[in-house]
């Protein structure tokens, strides 16, 4: 399906566009102006000449140029009159923002709306929904104000979340964590363009590597797996899945005016479709880390090199109880190492290049290991707190990275001093991560991915 | 056993300062210079005659003061001399930095030490590891310096680590966190002073509220099994085991030279005596959180309170899987909910008081909620993105949570506005999360720990 529009037109009609500031169609607006969208914009208001310093009109009709989009942000009761006159204009994609709809058990209004759209054959997102957002083209539907709501730097990954606020938290926290997005939509009550239509869509847009979604239910259960099999072909999916128990289910009721199905059928539906599970909102958030980055593993033998000791052991005990494998090094590379590395190093897996490790440890390592035929991939675990390692690992583990040999992984916890580090590699496509069961719970999705695909 | 001079010695002698500014023993002497210890220190080293101004001593025999601690840092084959000085000069407790023992083998040397400080009666933590540091007192024998590892503020978390790694970019995430730790000793090969003694020092500590452990062995298993129990009786211990897989139990043997035991005799012997088991170190934290700051609840049953649907619904299923209780209204609540609230918010459990919520939402809802009887704590999630919460709901929050009447949890996720909301809750004694998951299984922790007891 064709939902370009929805994320990059070239001119946009925002409807209801109040002059006070706190109104969702003022800061819908303001978003469009303050940030940095570069097609044209149009605020529609009958009760305002001018709104920021631009001419506002009485109704979309008003408004001479083509319209690719309208944003809908009036009450409840005036959607209808706003689509017909979105209808007359020859708008053929709206965003409805407004609530008010079945979500609050206005059934009637919500029928007429929906049959109206389909009169009309207009493709709506919503309503009762946060809209879209594009770190490409700043097409920014969001009714959160910048301040309080960081928009994300351009990126990779794109999010489908039915939820608009676990949208807008998560948006605002991966700007933080400084995660890069490609698109961003939150359908609401999903009345016409559903999940799946833009999974579909997403699935072919080239600037998304890596689909994240958090889904309650899905509208069509048979379209959802269809297309979910397809793009999980091309690019991996993540799902959350809310209301995963009976009580967390009843609750969908009331916020989407849709009741959860069986998560058993869901995990199913997941399995079979080759989609990416993830129980929590964090760990979605780890497996886009390494899912945007990492290139195709060989296979599921992972090699520790650390200098922490107790960290490895962690990693260890995880790559286990996620049914990775621990890779073993060859003769060759023991020799290698044997000869390269200092006695009190013990060449084994994990390999612990103990306390004092430089960077020169890590760079025998790092070598030895990205020739190892029994290794896919490599977890590297690099505690910039001890002296002897300089800043310049960074370049070491880049470099490594460059050479597009197997998967690296690297995890790191600290402050100031370690975040600098860390943002370093992030920047550079390396998955980074706090702890080490993080990172080798997201290996695992990994390995599962490319495994089933 | 009193390990005082551990922490909070008036008298340091720090052995084996070197001039080379990138070694061990100047990095801690320089930190007790640069971290404000309010007590005595002297650098020893005989081919110096200052040290970073300070009159160096070529042996802890030429100080004429009394000294309280020695912290040796001199390499393995010098410990033994260095012991037998501090016996001459009648020093009691010896951190023992220098590594060389029986974690690389060297058994000879690792059991004369053992017999020269048993002979000397000197208690010793150590060999081959970071040491103690108090975040009130400033003794500090990390010798990581200050610009990689930052020290955390005053506070009432204790942690006791078998891993240096683990233990110095835990202190420096902590601190870029924002936690409080009141002390924190990290043991190493545990020749003397064991993680069982420590354990029993911060049972009697008055300013740690919380006892954070990271073990790989414990030494003596009846002995931990006691003070464990005698200890969680008084405050909560929170354990992680490392090396809970054969092959992670591998590893640790050439880690701190003991061999991990079985992963199920551990976590029976934390159940039997009352410790709280974390699986990773991110729940450590978490746990920590809530257990240093939240009073008893009176039992399981949770209210969920929340501006953002899909949060709600989130905590709401990890509130079924940790097999603690939704709470149910009274009739009399509901009643005033029903009067007090929009018609549009559904008065049930999530209450998701929409997205439009207001702080005066918020503060009708937690008064009811600190009133009913029928609920024991509290999820409060607080999405800020939406314009309609004022920054005065950290007062709001504060102040119901002053009450002291039931433990209060606040859920947040999102980026520098966020940031600040939290922050000021969390100085004001509120467990804040990012993730909803994050603290409903802190809650389970803090029902489990309070119903043992």
């Amino acid at each position: 399906m064709e939902l370009k529009n929805f994320f990059s037109p070239e001119s946009v009609a925002v409807v209801g566009v109040s002059r006070d500031s706190n109104k969702v169609g003022h800061v819908i607006f303001r978003n469009f102006i303050d940030g940095g969208f570069q097609g044209k914009v149009f605020p529609v208001n009958p009760n305002a000449d001018q709104i920021l310093n631009h001419k506002s009109y009485p109704s979309v009709l008003g408004i001479e140029e083509r319209i690719d989009l309208a944003i809908i942000a009036v009450p409840a009761e005036l959607v209808l009159r706003a689509i017909h006159d979105c209808k007359k204009k020859g708008i053929r994609d709206v965003i409805i923002i407004s609530s008010g709809f079945k979500e609050v058990g206005n059934y009637a209004l919500d029928r007429k709306l929906e049959n109206l759209l389909k009169k009309c054959r207009i493709r709506a997102i919503g309503p009762n929904c946060l809209g879209t957002f594009d770190a490409h083209t700043k097409l920014d539907s969001l009714f959160l104000p910048r301040y309080r709501l960081k928009r994300p730097k351009e990126g990779s990954i794109s999010f489908v979340c039915q939820s608009g606020a676990v949208g807008s938290s998560i948006l605002d926290l991966a700007t933080e964590e400084g995660y890069g997005f490609s698109k961003f939509a939150s359908y609401g009550n999903a009345m016409d363009v559903d999940e799946s239509d833009l999974l579909e869509y997403l699935g072919n847009d080239k600037s998304t590597k890596v689909i994240c979604l958090y889904i309650e239910a899905v509208k069509d259960g048979n379209k959802f797996l269809r297309i979910a099999k397809k793009v999980s072909r091309k690019k991996p999916i993540i799902a959350i899945k809310g209301g995963t128990t009976q009580e967390g289910a009843k609750a969908t009721l009331s916020h989407t005016g849709s009741l959860a199905g069986s998560a058993d059928i869901y995990f199913g539906a997941f399995r079979q479709a080759g989609v990416v599970r993830a129980d929590t909102l964090e760990e979605m958030f780890h497996y886009a880390e390494i899912l945007s980055k990492c290139i195709v593993p060989k296979g599921n033998k992972i090699q520790v090199i650390t200098n922490g000791g107790g960290y490895g052991i962690l990693a260890t005990d995880c790559i286990v109880k996620n049914n990775l494998e621990l890779a073993s090094f060859s003769k060759d590379s023991i020799k290698q190492l044997r000869k390269r590395l200092p006695p009190l190093v013990s060449i084994s897996n994990p390999l612990d290049l103990i306390g004092d490790a430089t960077t020169e440890r890590y760079k025998i390592a790092l070598d030895v290991c990205m020739k190892e035929k029994n290794i896919d991939i490599i977890l590297l675990i690099a505690l910039y707190q001890t002296p002897l390692i300089t800043t310049d690992i960074v370049d070491v583990i880049i470099e490594a990275n460059d050479m597009k040999k197997k998967p690296i992984a690297v995890v790191s916890a600290g402050g100031e001093f370690t975040e600098v580090l860390r943002k370093n590699l992030d920047e550079n496509n390396i998955p980074t991560y706090t702890f080490p069961e993080q990172a080798v719970k997201a290996i695992a999705k990994l390995v599962e991915y490319y495994e089933k695909k």
